[in-house]
């Protein structure tokens, strides 16, 4: 009965619970801490550490009740402090699973406060692909010491895996594979799985091998179930399965296995022998990870920042893109000095001004995130460029009439200038046709170069709209109206 | 060897192959039509009719040989006229298939081109819950001749799926389960299994349920092929699955899944009744989604467009967008207006103005991100409101003296006027204040009103750093240098 009570739970609505039940629970804890501090009469200190051992007692049993994952959630929403406390009443059979589920500056955090012996511990516990993604995050001499605990399989894997970079297949693939040959019948198949006894997570097909380790093939366990037990493997298998390579790109992957809806897939080497194999979570944690970090990196944020990383890091963290930011803007302002002339005998230009550079900023932008969305897609090349510019000048020649349009009007109303008016939807024009090369040729331009289109092209984008429209309008204005 | 010969290739290189080849045979029988267009000599047009013919042969042999996702990949990568001429190739018993995997701006664009009868045609071949992801792009009438169709268990279901809005788990679910008791042996539950013949896609578990329809538990068919074939269901199962319910949040079944690593979950009623399941691939695409229209609306883009939409409807998915940002361009434009006076004066000012305006909006924009993904992740809430605008305050003040220092400096060299200079700085600290402060409350508003805290939040901070700014700095401007 307490079983079903748990199945009718919704699993996030209990997660939020217990969230604010360790909140009031540390928050009791503090009170108790500081109670003991101000008085420290012996008397009333010895009931206080009976009830303060209560406290923690109860917070330690929460704790254990909870999935790994769960755990990881509630110390990322808790500032650094708490997260610590908390942290040291995990028990430490499970340090290593949890550590694999906080993000990349969580983790940090609670590394740093390990020593290196209950670090040794933790790593001890996880599986070689488990080991590489903690590895990056564990202190030199800590990582050579696990290398020298590991038998020679393990450590040629994790050097392996440790060998390709973070978007390579290579390093998403685990080591879980359960193989069989292709000769034997599926009662043979599942006598030696139930000698087995238990199956890697996700397993949802066996692969298929023979001697040499050369892949043959997949047999889903969904076919294994439903076929006679006197069929051969051979029979029944996939010979074509979608196969990866190590050094294959983990966004191509990724896209596999969304238009293939795979749940499993081997991983082979250039003899087309196995070597491991991608899980869909594997698959499902790296597009997270990578739409966040496109998120991140459009607004100049280099990596992951916990929330509650001190000041002093999240300074750091911001500092790149500020003073990028700093020198383009230092540029358009440059830009308007050459016009000094101009603004002081028509002030009207300076309230106008920012009016035709901000809105050619937002329109390259929106071409901008069309385009690296398009690009991460695969549906966006060289071969279609051409198309795809003469789509965004058409719909910037389009909206600089119209919105330029408008404005010449409201201008026009305010200062009571016609030509102002003129030159303002001129300028608006202008600078949204270049907003619209610039929002197709930057990304593509990137791409081109190897780089990430994400990174940095909305400062490159508003630093050609500013000093462009700048440029434009106090140009234009300078000419037809002086 | 055929077949080895595919598991070698990686999947996504004969994919952009595919579409090169697509595209050179599009080219070929475009290249005819024109030659037939322009010479009508009977000989010549029968020659080339034959060639053209061949063209298109191949042409179908090779769409017919992709699998439906792929199709759709080199549908979506080809301008409107290629893209429909392709599709009349596409054999009618695929059309439904390869719709349900084009983006919803395709969609369209293939739909209009259909006949009434086409699409009933396409949707027959579909499953309920794959029709109810087609439904909201069929035509009114298609959709009732459709409904009329289907049985009454089918019609229900597929009327249940479209009254659950599309962020819920009633909308991402389907139907495809296979259900057992908990009574009988393993033995008996395999021969039920054989006897089926096959299994639906992604299933990796049975739900084992009692008469009433009750789920009782899952039994994963990992534990069916390890397990004694005389042991209970019951005594196999996992009595305690994560279940959810079709009024769920899919935000919240997504985080589950990534979390507890499901393949496929169990979805019931308040009564614990089991009413259909969700895979992981449903859950792949929504989060795929989900990131997408966060990207998009940070921008500011409605919707998902087309690459190759007509100017005119790109024009409209944008322009809401770029009219609020008249508006608030506009009021910036008056903040600066009410200074005209002295920026007459000290026309070093609309120089120096826009610098302040700039870094602040960018970083609000930086902060912004931050808290949107700590919404999206479910790790900000109130109670840690404090906590971060504390911190965001304290990066602001920093960058403010480091950044605004560095300005001030760079307006005294400029200008030779170290007021100015200081004008400068404390302009650039207030506003990097201000922006923190609006960086972290706007978002978080947006959240308690029940909206999505990614939608037009740029804009709003864009807006408050801009008027923000230039009131900022031309107010301290004109009480301190004139």
């Amino acid at each position: 009965m307490s079983d079903l009570q748990e199945v009718k739970e919704s699993p996030k609505e209990s997660l939020s619970e217990s969230l604010q039940q360790v909140i009031s629970l540390l928050e009791k804890h503090r009170l108790i801490e500081d109670l003991v501090h101000k008085q420290d009469m012996p008397k009333h200190a010895l009931i206080e550490q009976l009830v303060h051992k209560q406290n923690l007692i109860e917070l330690q049993k929460k704790l254990d009740a909870l999935h790994p994952a769960d755990v990881a959630y509630i110390l990322e929403a808790l500032p650094l402090e708490d997260r610590l406390n908390l942290w040291d009443l995990v028990k430490a059979d499970r340090d290593g699973e949890i550590l694999l589920e906080v993000s990349d500056s969580v983790r940090q955090s609670l590394i740093a406060d390990m020593e290196p012996e209950e670090l040794l511990a933790a790593a001890e516990q996880l599986d070689t692909d488990e080991l590489a993604d903690l590895a990056p995050d564990l202190p030199k001499d800590v990582l050579q010491d696990l290398l020298d605990s590991l038998d020679t399989q393990n450590r040629e894997r994790l050097q392996s895996t440790l060998s390709y970079p973070d978007d390579a297949v290579g390093a998403l693939m685990d080591f879980d594979i359960v193989t069989i040959r292709e000769d034997i019948t599926l009662e043979v198949a599942l006598r030696y799985l139930r000698r087995l006894g238990n199956l890697p997570d996700h397993t949802d097909k066996l692969f298929v091998v023979d001697r040499n380790d050369i892949l043959r093939g997949v047999l889903p366990l969904t076919r294994m179930v439903v076929n006679d037990l006197d069929a051969n493997v051979a029979d029944v298998m996939v010979a074509d399965a979608v196969a990866f390579h190590p050094e294959d790109v983990s966004d191509e992957a990724a896209q596999a296995f969304e238009r293939y809806d795979l749940v499993t897939a081997p991983v082979v080497d250039a003899n087309n022998k196995l070597v491991g194999r991608i899980t869909v979570d594997a698959v499902m944690d790296y597009i997270r990870d990578e739409s966040e970090s496109d998120m991140l990196s459009m607004a100049g944020l280099r990596e992951e920042e916990d929330f509650f990383a001190s000041v002093w890091k999240s300074v750091q963290n911001r500092w790149a893109w500020l003073a990028i930011n700093l020198v383009t803007a230092i540029v358009a302002s440059r830009v308007i000095g050459l016009f000094e002339g101009s603004i002081e005998k028509i002030v009207a230009l300076a309230a106008l001004m920012p009016i035709v550079a901000g809105i050619g900023g937002n329109s390259g932008n929106q071409t901008t995130t069309m385009i690296v969305r398009g690009l991460a897609l695969g549906q966006i090349s060289s071969h279609n460029m051409h198309s795809l510019i003469k789509k965004e000048l058409g719909v910037a020649l389009l909206n600089g009439l119209l919105w330029g349009g408008v404005l010449g009007l409201i201008a026009y109303a305010l200062y009571g200038n016609y030509q102002l008016g003129l030159v303002m939807t001129t300028a608006m024009t202008l600078n949204l046709l270049l907003a619209a090369v610039m929002g197709v040729m930057i990304p593509l331009m990137m791409n081109k170069l190897g780089r990430d289109p994400a990174v940095g092209t909305s400062v490159l984008i508003t630093a050609m709209t500013d000093s462009g429209g700048f440029f434009i309008f106090l140009g234009l204005a300078t000419i037809f109206l002086l």
